[in-house]
């Protein structure tokens, strides 16, 4: 019986001075770094057991690389292959060690023009606490100390055939849509999940190929005001925030890496189930889906409007 | 691409005043009591679509009547009627209606002697949220103001033999057990999961066909702070709480019911996936996954005496 | 022994249209009425026992009318009259009954010519809670449920004036001042206090007789979030915030009440003792020192541009 | 215009093992040592600018050595010194330097043996933030990283006695207070401040001159569970909690040092103003009072018996 992709598996994402953005991932947002190349360097949260979830790439303009997906199964993966060729996808197959500690794949384009993977192994490294008797968190940890990453949201010309694509092709399933009015279907943009959490991705209009942010889980409401002085504290400069979202429900801070990528601190939203019926946010009460506190136009226009 | 089980879909549980019953669960903890009859009482969380997800029912003695897990799909439904088959259950099937408001099913028993059935509709009831532009919480919430039931937790002669039925003709992953020392791998308890929550189900030692506890989710930690005042003030007899498990990371409370069945309300914990390495706790710092906080002698025998 | 001035026992609020200002310190905020007279509405928090803590005023503009201390005894507001008029004020007696339920004072105004009332009992009210084995908060609160109104914050074309006058002739600490430079004495703003909070007065650099805002205290963090929701499902156009203090630690949303005067939600800061250092912000710092998170200029310039 | 007693200014404690209440006290809670001799050491949290707020004495026994409260200025004292020797306590003065950085005092007795002690200045040290543009917290704090004390409770065989004792004295206002029932005004047990908290100090029946506890504050109820996380890691023994109080609405850990006097880590409550009437707790609803979740018979006992 399989069960198809699990979770985000990483976000490589290319910055434009590797060292600043080490600093910022290691000493700002706490994350561990496992592993270094000339021109990458691999991290991973307090609380991720595989080898990393953030690939940093040395490049010349910031942006998504591109993002990769775990999938619980090597038979879950060929039935996805089956599903993507259907689909018309073109899909290539990635070898062992493509990607560094990362087992055989598949790569393949989003309709929005965003590199997508699918893999199935990575190499185990641990949680920071132990695997017998752990205590509820590690001691030592620095900055913001964000436990794992959340999801990533990208931005699409046409963005309900991205979303068609991941829902067909992929098996995700949608919890919240924009929609043009009560009656309509088609989404304007969508929040999408695999693993339970009111999103893994979501795809918003915008520019194809574009990253709007992606997000790192606090474990409660209290932690995003830590994760503010942090960011004050080391001159981060925040997007917007803390902001509750009507749109998930969750709470948020967003603010940049140094190379100017655009990402978010996270908490709450419900748990949600494949079942539950899509809800839908009408364009007239858009922004109150985004920021639900501070819902003026100007707002919503810069966080719209910049990607990288 | 079949999913199998989703969730604790409801629990049925036995009371011996029903009218106590249903002031505690409406009154005290804020559910909906979406239907009625003679003998049963249906309820809903704010935060849950179909039509139940606890089935009061009128008896001479409390404790679990059955637990009911929803499945996706009916495909999946049939195929793990094959694997039950396989594993050497009897299976029921279960006709649509035989459950109020609940589609075709299966019943079987688990190596515990517990009621279990497996269903994939119920009628749908709708959240107290609207579909469409929803606030993040509904007005008038009353009492605890429970938002979903979480989980529950059986006692068994044997632990290891349910454990092993719900893994393999079930599915079910485990995320911590309970075991002699750091080499052993028989589970003296388990806590076991389908919803990407460090458990749907624990199976600890005890009596067979007991019910220790069923738990209701709250949103954060600062709720069961107003969950305690509001047991207080309705005269909800605590059994411990506030506390900190070792095991799930979780923050609870335990109370009991008017007619004694222990329930819980629970926050935190992790997001659990499939291949997350299984946490071990050896008996030995057993109290202090129990409860990490306190973790006297005189408390865990009081705890885990006492079932229904 | 003589104790001076305890707290801000009221403000009185010019609002333009008095129905909606009931509508929105009553319905929103969560305030009591506690009595009404054509032009006049009398409010109290929760947590308050004299008769109101707020009186709303209809006039053709918005803005403070007057505020109003409570003094310890008649002894101690016999010694401050000395005291003002030592310092140069020009000091009226006020009658019993001249406020509404208030007993006689003294009325004066400040350098930056707000109007300021001292005044020793007023009537009794009592809490929302008995006195007799209270519950930690009562039952049926409404909307944002404010137990109490913390400080106010006034403007002054020279406000070193304004803070002398309110050390020197009222006996006001000082918590916290901005200065030019690490090395600068002379405040160019002050946070005040006599209730051992960071903060009754607080003075800023603006038009003379200006409200800035008053606040409202709220328990804690998470309550921020719930004042949010709070303020978006009715509309309530916030002006900053979730937001932290630099200044007083404290946590924020500012926002303004249906007339257009800027209100504060608060919570946060520390214990200030009157031997305490005062803590200095110097100019450059200042906007950090405002908004800790959000330092853009743009933010500071319409916070600080705004008053009534 | 005197201000009289402005604060608890510190405990002075006896303790069995120095070196692990050092251990204790630096490593678990986070204090700051300012100092140390053969026998003693002093001892601050971070927000405290004073020299030092608890002295640990190298004992033969456990238990309170004395307390020693802050007063505004040398005048206020001298009032105080009369009023003292005016209600028939035998006053000695205490020269400066004969508490280690510390000025000219008083010391007494109160009825129930405890010795007391007043002074007007300390050795200045200073908070663990700088005093120019002051983050909200510093770095580094450690184990549960308490900010300051708060309170501490004393035993009394005749409680009413010390209770006039303070009030008439020494100026202490009551906050609560419990009584045989409604209409009883004698203090059975009785919460007393000075600065503006439900209690800088209270007294319950008991053995005379014997510590029940002295507390720490913390800013939130979230820093309740990290105190209790970090209990656990250092096998600290968790006497209740965690709790509510009914009693001054607080929420509560107690535990013991390793030489077995009772602390506490407490955080909310409201502000309490000299005017508020004095709650009142009926015996019968006492349990309550003192533990509001749990308000069982032997929890009581237990707390209340013990003392050092």
């Amino acid at each position: 019986m399989g069960e198809g992709i699990m979770r985000l598996g990483f976000v490589s994402v290319n910055v434009t001075d590797l060292e600043a953005a080490r600093k910022h991932y290691v000493e700002v947002m706490g994350m561990q770094m496992t592993d270094r190349t000339e021109n990458e360097i691999y991290l991973k949260g307090w609380d991720e057991y595989d080898h990393h979830s953030i690939v940093l790439r040395q490049s010349n303009r910031a942006g998504l690389d591109k993002m990769a997906f775990k999938v619980h199964t090597y038979e879950d993966m060929e039935q996805l292959e089956k599903q993507l060729q259907q689909y018309g996808a073109s899909v290539q197959r990635v070898s062992k060690g493509e990607n560094h500690k990362v087992g055989e794949g598949l790569r393949f384009r989003l309709p929005s023009g965003h590199t997508m993977e699918l893999f199935v192994e990575m190499e185990y490294k641990g949680k920071a606490l132990p695997q017998v008797n752990p205590a509820p968190w590690p001691e030592g940890l620095i900055g913001v100390g964000a436990p794992r990453i959340d999801h990533l949201l990208i931005t699409a010309e046409r963005p309900h055939e991205t979303v068609d694509f991941l829902m067909k092709a992929l098996n995700f399933y949608m919890s919240e849509k924009v929609v043009e009015n009560e009656r309509s279907e088609t989404p304007i943009a969508a929040w999408l999940f695999r693993s339970y959490t009111p999103h893994d991705i979501a795809i918003i209009p915008g520019k194809d190929e574009k990253l709007h942010h992606f997000a790192f889980w606090l474990d409660e409401f209290n932690e995003l005001r830590k994760a503010g002085d942090v960011f004050s504290k080391h001159d981060v400069p925040i997007d917007v925030g803390i902001e509750r979202h009507g749109i998930t429900r969750g709470q948020t801070i967003y603010y940049f890496d140094p190379s100017g990528n655009r990402n978010e601190v996270f908490t709450g939203g419900y748990i949600a189930y494949p079942d539950m019926p899509v809800v839908k946010w009408t364009v007239d009460q858009l922004a109150r889906g985004i920021f639900y506190f501070n819902h003026r136009q100007e707002w919503i226009e810069g966080f719209t409007g910049v990607t990288t």
